[in-house]
């Protein structure tokens, strides 16, 4: 047998036994992995070294061998998140409805596990880390397939799980990895619909739709974030200015940045050298629409590629409209429905905007960068989910969970 | 451009005029097709004759020429749905949570309608009906792929809906029908990501099965019910017999119908006979395993198949076991997570049952047949989810819909 057959078929009978075990359990075996991380740092650190000497040694860019170092630092934060999901509520067998039906049928509803979830991923070992353990808080089994960049980090973190995991009520293959990284081995994941509830790929675009495009089981999208600011007539100039540079700035590589701004023109008309003298500080290089370029000649014009992508970078599009509904339509037209904001101080349009636009989270004179689990609150992230099933915007642990119904009757036939 | 393709476009243009209907505007469109489906009876009968008439030169077996014939009886149960429907509260804008972060922000989530959904289903006219209802209620458009074998009668059915929607003020093209009926277009369907917001199948299991293992368009998966009924040592006889009764016989061929019953041996010893008499009296037919077989020798032994599978059939297995425990290894092995029920008067058997069992709807003294959205009191019902993400069990309005999270600041920047 395989050994992703093999790691599948023990992650299904994890699964059953972790879906009952108690919140205190649980809690244990996350502090438990918390500890054993922050004493097993040097090995740890010494595992990574080989990654990184073969990252070094392949040219891998600096940006890609920062994301895969581990310090002590980092894994003392990976210890550190360990604990903060441990103090999250347990959503497992939360009741979400009950009510008896005039038959007399009392009716529950009670959130559940997934059972077991297949997790994709890129180089960032802490992914590992983050989650394992919001899988095994939330009672899943985790089947976790990790870049080969990051194969002897991660082989040397799971270990140290399950080595922690044996001193607790967790079986301790509720978290494996599946150290074949063959990308034939990856695509099997995609159709075990007898193992897998469901596939979380995290990383890049082409990684997120190979899964979408070929995964029989079912999915949970994450990924782009085509974002737009719309600084409306009415905008607070310092306000936009600020919000813009924020949203453009502050992480640029990440999805909730902004990447096109849309300018009322009577706004322009007022403060649009403020706003690219502001931008330019920050090093933004800048393209636009025609009518950008009469503000300021310097703006190359905008390609259909550059309304359409992310830049990832610090780069942002321009683009000036007459009115809340052109702007409307350029978002309708471009985005990618996963953050949006108007920044305005007229009550309608606000109202208008919110109501029409169509995306994961939609911000009155807010930043888009608060796009996140942690920002909402929820503590914990395991993704921002793009797609409009299940869950929708960041997820956090209800996102890994069902439901199930409890049906209590005293003889009832239909 | 294809039809699809041409009927996908207008239907996601029409998602989005749909979604800021008001309420008012959704049940006015309902009640009107009401009155066109009653006025039009004469036609409707007319067109759904040429169905009939292909469906008998082709010998097609009564079930199933039932099933696609349309009477002024059952059109007026249409318009009486469609009447219910508009009944219903709306689930469009319900604000679900809403909190401010320490920073300030207001954070609410409210429901969205999903987009466009993809109804992919068999030779029933009536889902053409009942799927329009709850797509148009829930603010969605939605392009229906019915079978060829009822293709008359679904243009007709689909000329009236629309004839209704142009006096009102949702657009005509919200609810649309391929009449395009090759297989190749329906598995076109499966991979239209840009166009369909998730795909609902409704049919057989290899239909169901074709758009699970072949759709990267999102599916809501409905289907297979291999349930079980346990009936514990402390089960109240009468009770137990009547339940048995009725899962199994009140409507054998609905995936909520019971297909095994496991029964404790000792109760097994006092009532067996009983049990066997009251289904042998609705002509129920037996398998089981060899305990089984020492009770009464007329049951035949029961195969792989029979304990895996649906009968959709007046025939029952049956399953003697010497603990609650073996009963939940048997459901756990055969299972397909539908729904599940224990007759006992013990509460710690209970409680374990109630836990232990995962699926969709797990019973405690009463019938699994209850396992539906107008049971349940939802008030309609596009399908019962045997999936575990978005929705499980009985989907009504609300499984129809997304959510979108509202952020209102006053500058917060990250």
């Amino acid at each position: 047998m395989s050994e992703l057959l093999q790691k599948a078929k023990k992650a299904k009978e994890c699964a059953r036994v972790l879906s009952s075990k108690t919140t205190e359990e649980k809690n244990t075996a996350l502090l438990k992995i918390a500890d054993f991380l922050l004493n097993e740092t040097d090995f740890l650190i010494r595992e990574n070294e080989k990654d990184l000497e073969v990252a070094r040694n392949n040219g891998t860019n600096e940006g890609i061998i920062d994301r895969l170092t581990l310090t002590a630092e980092r894994l003392s934060d990976m210890a550190e998140g360990l604990k903060q999901v441990a103090d999250l509520p347990d959503p497992v067998g939360e009741s979400l409805t009950e009510y008896q039906r005039p038959n007399g049928l009392g009716i529950e509803k009670i959130r559940v596990p997934l059972g077991v979830i297949g997790m994709i991923y890129e180089a960032r070992p802490n992914v590992t880390i983050d989650a394992s353990s919001l899988c095994l808080k939330s009672g899943n089994a985790v089947l976790l397939r990790g870049s080969s960049s990051a194969i002897h980090s991660n082989i040397a973190l799971v270990k140290v799980v399950q080595d922690a995991l044996k001193q607790t009520a967790i079986p301790s293959e509720a978290i494996q990895l599946l150290e074949d990284t063959r990308r034939e081995t990856a695509t099997e994941m995609f159709t075990l619909n007898d193992y897998l509830d469901v596939l979380i790929p995290r990383g890049g675009a082409s990684l997120i739709q190979s899964v979408v495009k070929n995964a029989s089981v079912p999915v949970l999208e994450t990924g782009v974030g085509n974002c737009h600011l719309f600084i409306d007539e009415t905008a607070n100039p310092e306000m936009a200015i600020s919000i813009s540079v924020n949203a453009k700035t502050q992480r640029p590589s990440v999805c909730n940045a902004a990447e096109t701004i849309v300018i009322h023109q009577k706004w322009a008309d007022q403060h649009f050298e403020q706003l690219v003298k502001a931008l330019s500080e920050k090093n933004v290089s800048f393209v636009g629409d025609q009518k950008a370029q009469t503000y300021n000649q310097t703006i190359v014009q905008a390609t259909e590629e550059d309304w359409a992508n992310e830049f990832l970078d610090l780069k942002v599009a321009i683009k000036i409209v007459d009115s809340l509904e052109e702007a409307i339509e350029h978002i309708y037209k471009y985005g990618t429905k996963h953050s949006e904001a108007i920044i305005s101080e007229d009550a309608n349009n606000v109202t208008t905007f919110l109501n029409e636009i169509d995306a994961a989270a939609v911000y009155h004179n807010a930043s888009t960068r608060f796009t996140d689990g942690f920002e909402f609150g929820f503590g914990a992230e395991i993704g921002i989910s793009t797609q409009k099933l299940h869950a929708r915007g960041p997820m956090g642990l209800e996102a890994l969970t069902s439901t199930k119904y409890l049906v209590r009757g005293n003889g009832q036939v239909k």
